[in-house]
C-alpha cells in the first residue's frame, strides 16, 4: 500500500511515496462460533487459517476443514473455516473449557501449565546437509516479493533436502507467515518428510512448537534462538540452526548438531 | 544465557559459546486470579507489569496497583499483582465478559468489534524537534546491554524533548519491552509531557496503541510501520515517525508531520 509520508535529516527534505505492509484485522470464525482477532497481511488468508487451525489444535488435519470463506468487510475481513462434523463437536466442547488462543500459541492460555506441548514428531528424521542450508539462504531473498518492496514483513518457507525452496509466504507477523506456509503445504498435499522450513525471524518457543506440530524435523531461522527455542527443540527432536552473525551456521539442537559434532571430532 | 551451539560454513567449524537472549513464561495473576501466560525475557518484571496493567486496561493508573510479587517457579515465574479493592472488583466483574487478553493487545478478542481503541489523549502534545529525533538514535545502542550481548532482543526508550535518554527497557518480545518502559516511567511517577517513546522494533498497530494509551505524543520506530499502525497513529493524534533506510526519518502522522510539510512549503 503506498504511503505519502514528510521525510526529515540527511538533505532529504519534502515528500516521497513509500510502500508499507498491510496490516488487517482478520477474524477466523469455525462454524459461526468467532474463535480470534488475528493482525495479519491479507493474502494468502486460506493457507493461513488453515495452517493456523492445524496450530491452534483445532484440526489435525486438512481433511477435517470442508470449506474456507474469505469476507471482506468494512473493518476488517471475516474467514469462516467450516469443519467436519464431528470435528466441529470437539471445537464446542473444547472451547468450553478455553478462553480464545491466538497466533503466538500462547495468547488467552492463563496458567503455566496449560502450555501446549507439541509431541515430539519430529524425531526420526534425516539431518539436513549444510550445503542445503546455504542454497535456500541464498534463494529467499527472490521468494520475498512483499519484503522487497515494504521492507517490513516476515517470510516462512519449505525448502527440499537440497534447499530449493518449493513454497513460500509472507506476512507482517512471524508466527502468521509460518502458519500460512503450513496451510500452504497441507493445502498442495505436500507431507514433510524430506526439507525443512526457512524462516527470515527469530526463533522463539512458539516457532519451535508450530515447525514440530507440523512435523518438520529441522527449522533455520535467520535471526537468533531464544533460550526456550533451544530447550523445546532439543526436548522434541527438532534440528535448530541459525544463520551466525558474520557469515556461516549455528545448530543449537537436534541430529545435524549431532553429525557435525561427529565430523569435528 | 551462554549456549554452546556446533557452526559450520564460512571455514568456521566446531563449537563456540553464545550468548542467547532468555525468554521464560511469565504468569501474570491478579488477586488469586491467573490472567494470562506471557514469554519474556525475565528482567524488570515489576515493570513488566505494571506497564501490562496499564496496556491491558486492567489499570487506569500505577495508584490502582498495591502490591507486584514476583515468585520464580520451577517451570517458569509467577508475578502476583495485588490490586486495589475497587479495582479488583471492576477486574473481576470484565472478566466474566471477556476472554485473557495478553500483551499484544488484541489477543483473546474474539470479533473485530472487540477491538482496543486507545482514547486521542495524544492529540495536544508539542511535536518533537528533529535535532532530538536523531540524537535518541544515536544514543540507543549504549541503552541496550543485552542486545549487545545477544543481537536478539527488542529495547523500548523514553527520550525527553532534546532526546536524551531517561530510561530504557530490553525484552525479547517488543510489546513487552514497551510494557516495561511504561511500566518504569509509571513506577519512577513521570508523566509524558514532554518526550517521546522509541523503539527499536517495527511500528504496528498494537504499538501505536500502547503508546497512545500510556500518552505519548510522538512514537519513533526504527523499521517500518504497518498500514493500520499510519491510520492508527493519524486518528488518535499520535505523531509517528520511522527511521528511514539510507538515512534521515520518515514522519507518517501527526504535529511534526505538519510542521515539517510547512517548512517545506
Amino acid at each position: 500500500m503506498p504511503a505519502e509520508p514528510v521525510r526529515f535529516g540527511s538533505g532529504r527534505l519534502g515528500p516521497a511515496t513509500v510502500e508499507v505492509a498491510v496490516e488487517a484485522p482478520v477474524n477466523i470464525v469455525y462454524g459461526n462460533l468467532p474463535y480470534a482477532v488475528m493482525m495479519a497481511t491479507p493474502s494468502d488468508l486460506e493457507d493461513f487459517v488453515a495452517g493456523f487451525s492445524l496450530t491452534e489444535g483445532i484440526v489435525r488435519s486438512v481433511d477435517e476443514i470442508r470449506g474456507i470463506t474469505v469476507t471482506p468487510q468494512a473493518e476488517g475481513i471475516v474467514v469462516t473455516v467450516e469443519l467436519a462434523p464431528g470435528r466441529f463437536r470437539d471445537h464446542l466442547a473444547r472451547r468450553r473449557n478455553l478462553s480464545g488462543r491466538t497466533s503466538c500459541g500462547l495468547c488467552g492460555v492463563e496458567t503455566i501449565a496449560e502450555m501446549p506441548m507439541a509431541e515430539g514428531a519430529s524425531a526420526r528424521r534425516q539431518p539436513i546437509p549444510a550445503s542445503a542450508i546455504d542454497a535456500a539462504l541464498a534463494a529467499i531473498e527472490r521468494h520475498q516479493p512483499l519484503n522487497q518492496l515494504t521492507h517490513a514483513v516476515h517470510a516462512a518457507a519449505w525448502c527440499d533436502a537440497k534447499g530449493a525452496i518449493l513454497a513460500a509466504r509472507e506476512d507482517v507477523g512471524r508466527h502468521n507467515a509460518l502458519d500460512k506456509l503450513i496451510g500452504a503445504r497441507l493445502h498442495a498435499g505436500h507431507g514433510t518428510a524430506e526439507g525443512f522450513v526457512l524462516v527470515t525471524s527469530r526463533a522463539s518457543f512458539e516457532m519451535v512448537e508450530k515447525a514440530a506440530i507440523f512435523g518438520a524435523g529441522t527449522l533455520v531461522s535467520i535471526s537468533a534462538p531464544t533460550s526456550l527455542a533451544i530447550e523445546r527443540a532439543r526436548l522434541l527432536g527438532l534440528s535448530l540452526v541459525c544463520v551466525a552473525r558474520g557469515g556461516g551456521c549455528t545448530v543449537f539442537a537436534g541430529a545435524l548438531r549431532q553429525e557435525l559434532e561427529a565430523e569435528t571430532r
